[in-house]
């Protein structure tokens, strides 16, 4: 345990660095034509964008500096080293890496749509080749109610790759798109990754107990260093994380799920997430017309936020357009106001049904009871991990 | 063999996606401000800078993908898996793809003097780790010729990961101050690293085959997609490959040079770098003025370069400027001018040195000569390598 004792100090000092450096870079940043203009606020300073890649930077060097900590015992006894175990670390960082440099080429470039489904699925290779090679283990295990049809567990082979690479893409664009206001991405992140290490602690008594010690090695100065940085972007915003920032999250996630084996518990903690994502599929296929930003409108005058809109014309109707409006009008979820002419109703974010379920509110008011609801997912998580799994299987796995 | 096959097959691959990906992206970075105008062209158009990133992140790809490939024949027994070998290559690839978000970082901020010292340290980390995992071998064989009095090998322990750690900095930095003229950095690393490459195939018969082979997996998908980058490069340019390309240059040679055991002789292909470097330090150090470029001068009449000078003021005089200025004319490696209250020399470089020796020529005649500088210095390093390393030790090694 005096490992988690190092890393502990180690990431504190992480914090300590990501939190002076952050301040001392912003110039450079701003200099290189990165920045934003806040357009939630009134004032139109120049605001650094990227800054997530001082923190990944940071993160990934406490990473390293602990490699020799960690397989120090190891190496006292050469013949027995646990080289699998150091691969597998070692191709989490090199993900991690990727994923950071492309995310940064990705602010500083701009680059297309298809590149950020494409660029995950390239960093997630050294991860996959990994797991390929020391586990290679692509079974499910059923559910008691469906053992009858199917068996205990199925063997899903080479689509389980297809899984893996699809969580990746799926963990680094969830929270790209959960974002907007002051502190939610890395807000959110943060819940994230500590919901993850509680579950890891639970778990410590297990026989699974090494994947989770693996996973706060990883956690532990991601949190860290991930802190500082919400620091610098919390309401009213000093700095913004960019899109480096949710793709190194998302694969610090993806990193930790596939190789400590618990995808599905890493999922459940995603809950608002997916919810989130599920609601925007109507906009993001384009059946109901999307705005370039679905950010909420902000109005100077009362220092408010409401939901945005997006109007669709009538005569563009489609039936699946209709079927989706009147689902969505039973179910309550959506804002929508018609005319002779057109319907519009709020853009589809879990942020923008916030803002018409509980009225007009301040980006920091709004950020917190978001935040809250991310905590109260993780609580239905762990009831669905914990009490219910055991419905569903005869062991925990 | 057919593991190398294959590998030419992706090389080809990656030299061909690079070549198309590089005209296709150029716009990009000139929005994003990443450009450049060549001091040594008449006309003042923008060129894109950093574009080593592109050929960087190809190369990446292209190792991650052929992974599975060098690791197919240990998966199939899965008990034997080469477990050790398998992280050395995690780890080369992590340094190198660090080093490549490091400079791209470098490159779009603009870091100041001691990061560019910091990072290649940072980024060898890992490398450093893996080869203290897999070898911790710290001997020097000793010369023949002093072995009376420092027995066959000798032990430096720890300094030999500081000599590591300054190879990694040394590899990164010698190929960026040679630089400067268009297509010299490129050229001079493609020599360097086909040097390699031939030394390795005439060791394949060794018994450190291994070690060369690993060395070619890294060093032909590099070659591949640095040819297709000095295609752009070539004069006239129409990319520039930025700090990026130089880091990643270095780091890879550095890489290959510590897994697989011969950084000697990876030193000794750096021949004109080393001399460059050695005849930058009086500069370097400002013990003799150095301005902020010491590019060659272009004079837009004649459309030639010529050697770019240095002024120094008689009063600033120290013993060590008077004693170096009384050396370097001694042995005829500098043009003084002298009247009452300065003296004016070229600025210390290799290139400055062949324009005062050859005198004044274009660009392209001089990257070539430059260039032929390097492939003669080659030739010296497998005579210094073969016939004159048996006079100093029994056995090859």
């Amino acid at each position: 345990m005096w490992e988690i004792l190092i890393l502990l100090i180690l990431s504190a000092l992480a914090y300590k660095i990501t939190d002076g450096l952050i301040p001392n870079l912003k110039d450079l940043f701003v200099k290189a034509g990165l920045y934003g203009v806040d357009l939630c606020k009134t004032n139109k300073d120049k605001i650094p964008e990227a800054i997530g890649v001082v923190s990944g930077c940071v993160f990934l060097v406490t990473s390293f500096l602990y490699i020799p900590i960690v397989f120090g015992n190891g190496l006292m006894d050469r013949q027995h080293f646990p080289h699998n175990e150091f691969a597998e670390l070692l191709a989490g960082l090199l993900s991690i890496c990727c994923m950071l440099l492309l995310g940064f080429a990705d602010d500083v470039l701009d680059l297309r749509w298809r590149y950020k489904l494409l660029l995950p699925t390239v960093a997630s290779l050294p991860l996959l080749v990994v797991y390929y090679v020391n586990f290679n283990s692509t079974t499910f295990v059923v559910p008691i109610q469906l053992r009858y049809w199917l068996g205990v567990s199925v063997n899903i082979g080479f689509l389980y790759y297809i899984y893996m690479g699809m969580l990746a893409v799926f963990c680094t664009n969830a929270i790209n798109i959960l974002a907007g206001i002051n502190g939610l991405e890395v807000g959110q992140s943060v819940i994230i990754a500590l919901s993850i290490i509680v579950f890891d602690i639970i778990e410590l008594r297990g026989d699974q107990f090494k994947a989770h010690i693996f996973a706060l090695y990883i956690l532990i100065p991601y949190v860290a260093t991930t802190l500082a940085l919400l620091k610098h972007n919390w309401y009213p915003s000093k700095v913004f994380v960019g899109d480096t920032f949710c793709y190194v999250s998302g694969m610090t996630f993806a990193v930790v799920a596939i190789l400590s084996h618990f995808s599905k518990t890493v999922l459940l903690f995603f809950l608002p997430q997916i919810i989130n994502f599920l609601y925007s599929v109507p906009q993001l296929f384009h059946i109901i017309p999307c705005p370039r930003h679905r950010l909420p409108k902000y109005s100077a005058e009362t220092d408010l936020l409401t939901a945005s809109r997006t109007i669709i014309a009538k005569k563009d109707f489609t039936f699946l357009t209709k079927f989706i409006l009147q689902v969505l009008t039973i179910l309550r979820l959506v804002d929508k106001i018609e005319d002779k002419e057109s319907v519009t109703i709020n853009n589809m974010t879990v942020i923008n049904l916030f803002l018409i379920k509980l009225g007009p509110q301040s980006e920091a008011q709004l950020t917190k009871k978001l935040l809250c609801f991310q905590v109260f997912c993780t609580c239905i998580a762990f009831v669905i991990r914990y009490p219910l799994a055991s419905y569903f299987y005869d062991k925990l796995e």
